[in-house]
């Protein structure tokens, strides 16, 4: 379900994010909390190890053993983000695109751009709308003693493709 | 993404409901409240009439009107539901199956099973697990004074293939 | 905050809900299984034993623990609810008024009341609006094994004053 | 319930947020997303404008009529936010702090800083822990045009008196 992709020399992970009715709020559209769910939805399915039954279904990026169960905590420690559109309620997936914008010893900068549904049977190529950007950093921890736990080379190895340039906020106060 | 299964004698819309690890809670699995939400989004995919551009994803009971815009506004009048077996975070998409219990003149009983993934892939037939069952009493109101509203003759004619036997529950009160 | 009320015969804990604008769907009103969010949190502040610091806010029968640090989960087994009427936002909690109707070897059966926030201050006795009635049966089960625990003697102690008659559903399929 | 702090020359708006158990994630702790939910309806109590009947709980900053049916929305713009600490489910509300980094002509910045509860009772002054800080860019527009809608002198004069520093966040990129 999801693909990198390197075209035009951008390091991308696409990966199609289902909206829910449920995801809006009385205005009518995708609550601003709502879209950080996606995200949140969007970097696991990225970058989680998927159990044994699932695997076909996971990218070469999902090499993160996150959980109480593994004695790794993957934290936000801090997060932007800019809505650029509305968004309505849909029923084809939303276009989440991820890459990384520094990858350190511990911790990581996953950008993200929100698109408009990719129209895959379209014939007329239509540009989607961006609806969002976004910037997390992501720290791992020690699920017990809470210290900084570094990146595997596992990790390293399988996230280095997906180093891009992050993303600059134009409008930040 | 939806299907009709008329297979032995059964009349059941599958809709694939994918799972969000934010829908599990602090007991690492699916909290009951959000598989409520799981049934009202496939509820809205399988009922709802989709938009223009989204048409080519909906199923022929995807005819129902429903939001302030519309004047009409579908509400549970009540719900009752079973939880058979914890539910783990898992990639593929839950098979939650619905169908009618009954279809009266303003409100509809929507009946649910919801069933571990669909093994499309797998050569083995192995029997999926039933996580819950709920049954669901919804009712067609007009936006502004409340009062129901009669089903359309397209609703009627659209959803009777799905009219089945309700759910009977064993272990009530 | 919690408080029990003995009169007329009635056996029943108040607990104030304060609800979130959040709560609302794009109907613009508390979202079906939003009302089963502030039943869950109702529950716990009902029935799970406080940290230390937090005692001075919990009522007598706050002696669960649950958790998987406990050892112990609290599961929903079944659950059934009626709506009676569309819930605005609004900035006074709620009135959930719990109770027991029945307590079992490994479960209990939990009746709510959601009414419109009590008015404290007013000198006028208007009617609080009853906005929903729920009933759930909670297992106790162990964490590592999933297998029923047995209520303790003190759990037993502590609820059996709350024990009173059932949520009879007059309009059951 | 929400106080005006003037002491020690900073201007802050104090709104008690209680915590639900279902704020907590796989992790055990306040969910990421959730802890924006909080801020969100902290908001909506400091600075949204109360119906009749609720008006005693409201602050004088409370002076905003949004929504569809007011004609205008608040939406949010861009959002920052940094996780200082790991929140636990506690009984207590947090104290979430709101003020102004910049009012402008249609758009005003949100600065909050959320902090573990305030020990009303308690005699020995412990120091409050600092959980999160966060700015939000808040935009007026026309609910049917999507125009920007300026500030009403009311909603000028209401909020200067909480106009103070920007949140500087050092760890940016």
């Amino acid at each position: 379900m999801t693909d990198i992709d390197a075209s035009a020399g951008r390091k991308r992970l696409h990966v199609p994010m289902p909206l829910r009715w449920g995801d809006l709020d009385a205005f009518n559209h995708v609550n601003n909390t709502s879209m950080l769910k996606l995200l949140e939805e969007a970097r696991i399915r990225a970058f989680w190890r998927a159990n044994g039954q699932d695997g076909q279904d996971a990218p070469a990026t999902a090499v993160l053993d996150s959980g109480i169960e593994h004695g790794v905590l993957s934290l936000i420690a801090r997060q932007e983000i800019e809505y650029l559109r509305p968004v309505p309620y849909q029923r084809r997936p939303l276009d989440v695109q991820l890459w990384f914008g520094r990858i350190g010893g511990s911790s990581i900068e996953i950008c993200y751009e929100v698109y408009s549904p990719l129209d895959v049977d379209s014939q007329d190529v239509e540009p989607q709308e961006l609806y969002a950007r976004s910037t997390a950093v992501l720290v791992l921890v020690d699920a017990e003693t809470g210290r900084p736990r570094r990146l595997t080379d596992e990790q390293r190895a399988a996230w280095t493709p997906l180093l891009d340039d992050p993303i600059v906020y134009a409008r930040r106060g």
